[in-house]
Formats: structure tokens, C-alpha cells, sequence
């Protein structure tokens, strides 16, 4: 396991956090706030061992990463990557077949967030992100991911080709978001899958999109080149949530 | 129609306003920056009467709105917004049943221009925006729906309610993004229809709901609780475009 320190910020984050158990080391709440979710915050946080600090609104701006903290701030001990074999026992503990997203070099950490929340509405077992050239697991992603960060493991591999090939061999096809692809209903997107999704603007990368075992592309009419990458992850997904779970 | 200023800031949105034939009054380029994208905008201004100042990069900073210039800034004249009838007479033009995203107030200029860029490559014919309580047409907007601004017609109206049931004569119907409705998959979203999207966080207003004829829903199994606003309009709009070209 790696570990790497977060500060979580806003209402809902935090409130999550705690809920989903993590350590919250310490909390700064803003001087003289007593509406319902902060009171809820305080709640929870007085059940651990966690520092509560009241401070004015200066401190909360200078210690905000995101500079959305609505009144709170807490810091975690650390954010836990998981292994990639969590993400295959999470879905062989549901009974069901590996859904995994690999995203290959996603930089902006909104996008991220926003990608961690859909993987975790949509059913996916777990998300695997390169350890270069990508965001990691920052407070604004935290953020932007609503709390589904607490929720769906989340694990950094140093090349993401060998872990496909591995998780290969436990049955998995690889489907490559792409522009050149076959359109995606007419693919078959059921079964044990790993969806590829590219960084924003150039894609997926030739090696990895070698390795994928076939591609499928979302249909547009448009006049412009392509949609936003969390749009765009968001729609694949939920086709392969129809074709699993509606047809 | 109805006016409002703009500065466009970044080489595809600056290359993507002269290619739909916007009038740039003036351009704003990173002095010595000679590159192929810089140099096809120049191309592009010189056919018209556009003003060129090669500015150093704290001018640019001083001047953007986003922060995120690329070393190039237009100020087009205005951005202009549609009227109803305006998306209308494009269904027609095109020989197709209207498909028309209303976007219930939202804020956050991201989400808007993602969900711009959506409509455009979904195929839908327009968008309409309240007046009151919601992002208009800003900078940030053009640059985050990457050039689908200058294609997809953006009306801005005062009463969203009453613009429904002008469109329900046209033979509309409207179906709004609900949590408590009837999976998406389940519903006919064929025909002449208006995809309601409410606010982040608070959802469809009440009234606007009331007048919509139903309520689809996304299914989520997820632990969170509920999905980013633009990535929802996305997988959302393109149910439509299956049960329209795909079915």
C-alpha cells in the first residue's frame, strides 16, 4: 500500500469521510458555523479522536488547496491507493464480472473527480491510473469525485500495458475508447471489461491502444472534434451498464 | 436578439470562432510565438479587418479571464445569443424532429460549456438558459465547449415554464433528469423532445418539473449521490441518440 497526505474540503466531502471511516486527523471548522451539516461534521467527528479546531475565515483560505473549503477543512492521515488485486476481489466479492476503468494519463484533476463518481454510480469495481504523467489523488479531486473517492478503490500502476496483460489472463477484454472505432452499440460490451479511456486531447496512447482487444467510438454529429473527457467516459460507461444490466 | 461581450481565449477557440465566421475586432498573440497554430489564426485575421498586437505575457495574463490564454486572446464583437425560433427553424432545416436541451440554472461555467460541446456532437438543435440564477455565455463557457459555442444556438430566456408550453404546441415533449423516475432505458425518448437538466445540487425546480410530461432517470448503484451535472446531461443525451439512430 502507498500512502500520500489529502486535505479533504466542503460539506459533503468531509461528511463523507466520514461516513466511509477514514481517520480524520484533524478538523478546522469556521469560527461561529452552526447550521445542520456542520453540526452532522462535528457529530462525527467528536466519535474519534479527531483535533477540532474553531478558526477564522483568513486560516481556512490559507490552508484551502481547492479554495471551496464552505467552512471546513479536514485532513486525513492518507489517502490509501489500492492494489489492483482489491479491485478483482471487490467485484468477485459482488459476484460479478470485472468492470475496470483504466484511465491513461487524465491530467486535470476535475476531470478525474468527476470520472471517479461516474465509475462508482455506473458499478465499476475499481479505476487504475498510471503513476506518470497523470493526476493523482489530490483534494480537488477528492472534491469533484462528491465522496465516491471513499468508495471505489482507486490503484497506480508504473505501466499500465503489463497490468492489462495481466488482468488478461483473469479473463478481461480490453475496450479502447476512440474516434476510428466501431460505434459502440453495435459492439458487444458485456462479460469481464476494462474500459480504456485517453488523456484529454491526445487520447490513448498507440502502445496502449495496441494492447486493447477491440475500440468503440461514441456517434457525433457535431462540428467540433470530440467531447469532454469525463463526458465521454461517462456515456461509454452507461452503455456498458445497459448492455449488462437492460437489455 | 441580444448581445454581450467576449473575449475568446486559447488557439482552438480563437481558431474555431474564425472558422464558424465570428467578427474578431482585435487579437491579442504572444509576442515571438511563431508556431503552426499561431500562425494559421493569423492567416485567418488578416483575411479580415482585425486588429493584431503582439503583446508580452504579462499583458495576456492582465487581460484573460481564464487564466488559461495559450498566448492568444480575440475579443470578438459579441457573442450572440439565439432565439427559440431559431432552434426551432434548425430541426426544420435539417429535416429533423427537434431535440432541445433546456438547462434548469446552472452555475458553474465548466459544466455549461462540457454540456454545449455534448449538445453539439449529440446532435441537438439548440439549448435554452434562463436569465436569472445562471451562467450566462462567459469566456470560460466558450473555451470549455471547445468551439461548439459558435454551432450550437444558446437561447436565453425569461421564463422557462412558459418557453415549455410554447414548445409543447410545436408537439415537444419534455422529459426531465429525475432521480425518482423511470429508468432511461425504459422510456421512449423518440420524437420531438425537450431533455430538462436541473441545477448542480439542487436538481429541476419544482414548477419546471411540474410541466415536463415525464421523468427519466439514470440508474445508479453507486454509494454517492448523484452523478456531475454535465456528465449526466451526456450519458443522458446520448439514450436519445440510440433510441433515434441506433434502435
Amino acid at each position: 500500500m502507498r500512502y500520500e497526505e489529502l486535505t479533504i474540503e466542503g460539506r459533503n466531502a468531509v461528511m463523507e469521510a466520514f461516513r466511509a471511516g477514514k481517520t480524520i486527523d484533524r478538523l478546522f471548522i469556521l469560527d461561529g458555523c452552526q447550521d445542520g451539516p456542520i453540526k452532522s461534521i462535528l457529530r462525527e467527528a467528536k466519535k474519534g479522536d479527531t483535533i477540532i479546531n474553531f478558526v477564522k475565515k483568513e486560516r481556512l483560505d490559507q490552508i484551502s488547496e481547492t479554495g471551496k473549503h464552505q467552512g471546513v477543512i479536514a485532513y486525513a492521515a492518507a489517502y490509501e491507493y489500492a492494489e489492483v488485486e482489491d479491485i478483482l476481489k471487490a467485484a468477485k466479492d459482488k459476484g460479478e464480472a470485472p468492470f475496470i476503468i483504466i484511465l491513461d494519463g487524465i491530467e486535470d484533476p476535475h476531470n478525474l473527480g468527476a470520472m471517479i463518481r461516474t465509475a462508482n454510480q455506473a458499478g465499476a469495481h475499481g479505476i487504475i491510473i498510471p503513476k506518470r504523467r497523470a493526476v493523482g489523488l489530490t483534494a480537488t479531486v477528492a472534491r469533484t469525485s462528491a465522496g465516491a473517492i471513499n468508495y471505489t478503490p482507486v490503484a497506480k500502476v508504473t505501466n499500465i500495458v503489463a497490468t492489462m496483460e495481466e488482468l488478461k489472463k483473469e479473463g478481461l477484454w480490453f475496450v479502447c475508447a476512440d474516434l476510428d472505432g466501431e460505434v459502440m452499440y453495435r459492439q458487444n460490451l458485456t462479460g469481464p471489461i476494462g474500459l480504456v479511456i485517453g488523456a484529454e486531447g491526445e487520447g490513448v496512447s498507440r502502445l496502449v491502444k495496441e494492447h486493447c482487444d477491440f475500440t468503440a467510438k461514441i456517434p457525433m454529429s457535431g462540428d467540433i472534434d470530440s467531447l469532454n473527457a469525463s463526458v465521454a467516459m461517462g456515456i461509454l460507461s452507461y452503455e456498458i451498464v445497459r448492455q449488462r444490466n437492460f437489455k
